[in-house]
């Protein structure tokens, strides 16, 4: 079977630098483009640490600068350091050489998904802004994507932004709501997963016996965010959120997925952004997502390690 | 240790009747009133089953008639049929010949609970408007009540009757969120336990074996609700939503009980009445609810069935 | 025709005690009782100022105290001082000797009007939870009612706690919203009218040439409002909101009246307490209200002071 | 002084026509492009009207396609028929042979007012889809615009869709929100001066003396209109809600304006699309949009009648 030709649209970000690292190591991967997004910090920052990442691992990827903030709500201000100032906590990338595509994110999304109908795999791991535009300035659009896996939402877990709303989604809700209607087929994966995918100091330890830069940049891309759950959430050690999604494509038998219909509340209230599924079908409405509830979440990171030995090795 | 002294508020209902049935069963509680509320069927039905349930047991109790409707959401218009035309499925109790107490339920559970305060432990297994009224007109009835175990809420789990919210809390959140905001030490009982006690139809045919009217009661007053998830949940038997209140005092050792803030969302959009705990405690509020999320199903099926031999032995 | 009877619901407040002085010096209404509310200030000090007022005027009325906080709503902080920190401005009126009676306003009320069906007119001129508490508590309640007078909602004009709503309505959103839809006759006197009628410091003066303690106590308790007014409206002088209540009995040619379907906005957005009139009978209900959308404001202010003339002279 | 160069973003739409025809009748303004917008009827329909009636009146404008549906809500069903089926009444126009422009709606937007900040002027008389999405997709577009006049809301009026918003506003709120709150400096003509300004059937016979297709497309293309009118507003004659923001431009001195901070409800209640204005300041945000509120609407409709007699003899 032929690689997964794919595209990400990515705010990086720590783990989402850990996604585009494993995209890399990923034979069943093709990854052929970067789409830019503010998120973890803003967009000036994911499109400079999108391509210092790409001139890191020497991959030459075009990348296409995007939104900079939500569609309807109001900008976040990055006052918190999850991510540390950069996005990239204790990493010194060179600043890249590289620069953008000329097209906006958006049109470069709506170019190539209508260029290939059906053929490119979609990856958003970020708020879902330029996917959200893409949908709605080309009608077309929706229907040329040949699957979107997503990271996002907290279904039956709790949120990490509000009682019941995950960063991403919550970054932009109304976006989530657009492309949850759209009528791409989508896999969701949501903190009911990636919780249980912990890296742990331990892991980072036995990378750093590896001489070559790259469990170093692991090491200190996530030091910010380690720091971050040590003192918040109480553990050593941190979620794989965004590199879980390759799980769909590469190892899929880890993931209990199951088939819903999924949408987002974007009414006024304490649920602004609650990712829900109507389990009982109550609503009566068709699934519209495959939603990872649950992950055998060590031979998930076990899987991650072991690509990042290779990536490792490669690039030592 | 003397038993637990317990009001009941309720909106038989089947499976109200068979919570009414279980507490009279146990030793470990002393059912010391019912006070009835609209819910399951109108505040007429479930006032007249109240007194009627009470009557075929020939348990002397007071029964006080509460309110008619919502606080604030439109009443209810009851066209389904999940508990039967008369709240008690195919069961046929004679026309009860007692009547209520003279007062308001509202003033009854007023009354009752500042006479002793700190005494004695509320039980809800309907709307909560009864509970919400008490607490908006006697600002001292909340610290008078040593204890509230309501039936309600999906928590991790899919709503009933919208994609987010469980009926007792959806008929009424208002009630509920001045409930769960009023310091009230609260057991939250939500689907996320109920779901997993289902009484099968051989566990009926079992009790049938006893000769006694109480077994048959069981059977008709649960035929309509069997019916129902036969159809629309696709299993046989029937969630022991109400009963499994009593586990809180009976056998706690079966709940897995976790400690949250958790409240009810009442704007006005798709999310209205979910109830949601604050597991990430992102709202840094103390919690105010001990939830029981998960129960060891078939443990306290058996525990009411075999209340339900001693029952209809005695009755027999 | 021999004077209306009416109960007054009450939250005094400046303006308020001002409504009741017009109401005892008007001989076209007899004021037969007091129930108190949370509102301007707290109930503990809303229940003694109406039990002060009273003494003061030797009006022997009984008083009942009602409800301390707003139905759903958390409660009002009084951290504003529009009304003074007492209630009642600079007014320094005796400690009552007086005593509320027994019976909760709630029950008060129930109690006056099913004893009386549709004899009584009952004004409300605070937040509107004592009302709505006693729809909910007694069903027949609300048809026992003859007309409810209310001050109270921006229809056409903008808020004055919000961009979108006015303080009675803002405070207790979803009473208002219980009381427009319970069926009683409502005549509504919004901002749209009440800022029409403006008490200026040269009417003030005026009064004063009348040696009595009734001029005095108007100067005292409107002190602090008029210099609210005067910083944050940007006029001398007043509005004489809770007063032009009385106007619907006594002078309802200086109001213009149209019927509406009216009702609050009790979702949880930026709208929050908004009262809203269907202009255009788009939403095809049926008229609940006669809301005063225009008012000859100067001929109601001078009603006013003609009536205060009266009562000082009497009390002179 | 030189005639204000203007782009219309429009949704023909029967008023919309006659908006049309009054730009080009107005020697003040020089209309300069149309971009179409999803609204009274489908985008098909509105880029083909709109192409239709320049070429009727021989004016020579390109013409972009813009958005199908709102940014966020479902779309419209245009079921109703208020502007006929095919959105220009009983008008019947020849098929256009002119085709739109290449680009998108929200590029041309994008490309024109980039390529010149500050000397074009933005006409929107539709639902804001398209000047929203070039707000988001081009940071930059804002500060681009010289001025926009906008068609929508209902302020102190009720509304015409719920009884708090007007079609164009309530059409797409989300987008109005956005472009409330983009920077851009705004003049909103609301219901509030458009329902002063009817166009009667007399008016049209008047017009109809002159030998012309002008008169008889106005009778033609407002036949549905004057029809829906009569039925459900209860007057002859129909609302100049499109063509008064010319007046704007043209005959300010007609239009009584304020300004105050203004924006749009996109919570999920009853007040969705609620155009609102802070008249009290309460929520203390500079002001940010000129609001019509009234106007001499007999005048604004002769001035009308007055501009379409040269534009008959002209084509006569």
């Amino acid at each position: 079977m032929p690689p997964t030709r794919i595209i990400l649209d990515t705010d990086p970000g720590a783990d989402d630098a850990l996604a585009i690292l494993l995209m890399l190591a990923s034979p069943e991967i093709t990854l052929e483009a970067l789409t830019t997004v503010h998120g973890n910090v803003s967009i000036d920052k994911t499109t400079r640490n999108a391509l210092a990442i790409l001139e890191f691992l020497k991959a030459d990827i075009p990348v296409a600068r995007g939104c900079s903030r939500p569609l309807i709500k109001s900008p976040h201000n990055w006052g918190d350091a999850v991510h540390g100032a950069s996005g990239l906590g204790q990493a010194k990338l060179p600043e890249p050489k590289t620069k953008p595509v000329e097209l906006h994110a958006v049109d470069y999304l709506i170019q190539r998904f209508l260029a290939e109908p059906k053929e490119l795999t979609l990856f958003a791991v970020g708020p879902l802004t330029n996917v959200a535009l893409a949908i709605r300035k080309e009608p077309c659009f929706a229907e040329a994507v040949k699957e979107l896996v997503i990271m996002g939402g907290a279904v039956r877990s709790g949120g990490n932004v509000t009682a019941l709303a995950e960063f991403n989604i919550h970054e932009d809700p109304h976006a989530a709501h657009v492309v949850f209607n759209s009528g791409i087929p989508i896999t969701l994966i949501p903190l009911d997963a990636t919780y249980k995918c912990l890296l742990t100091p331990a892991d980072i330890e036995w990378l750093l016996k590896i001489n070559s830069p790259v469990p170093r940049f692991i090491r200190d891309v996530m030091a910010d965010y380690m720091a971050f759950y040590s003192q918040y959430e109480g553990f050593a050690g941190c979620a794989l959120h965004d590199p879980l999604t390759v799980a769909a494509l590469v190892a899929p038998e880890l993931l209990h997925v199951e088939k819903h219909y999924v949408d987002v509340d974007i009414s006024g209230g304490v649920s602004i952004g609650k990712t829900y599924a109507d389990f009982m079908k109550v609503m009566k409405k068709p699934a519209n997502v495959k939603v990872a509830l649950d992950v055998r979440g060590r031979e998930f990171v076990e899987l991650f390690i072991e690509r990042m030995e290779g990536l490792s090795v490669e690039a030592g």
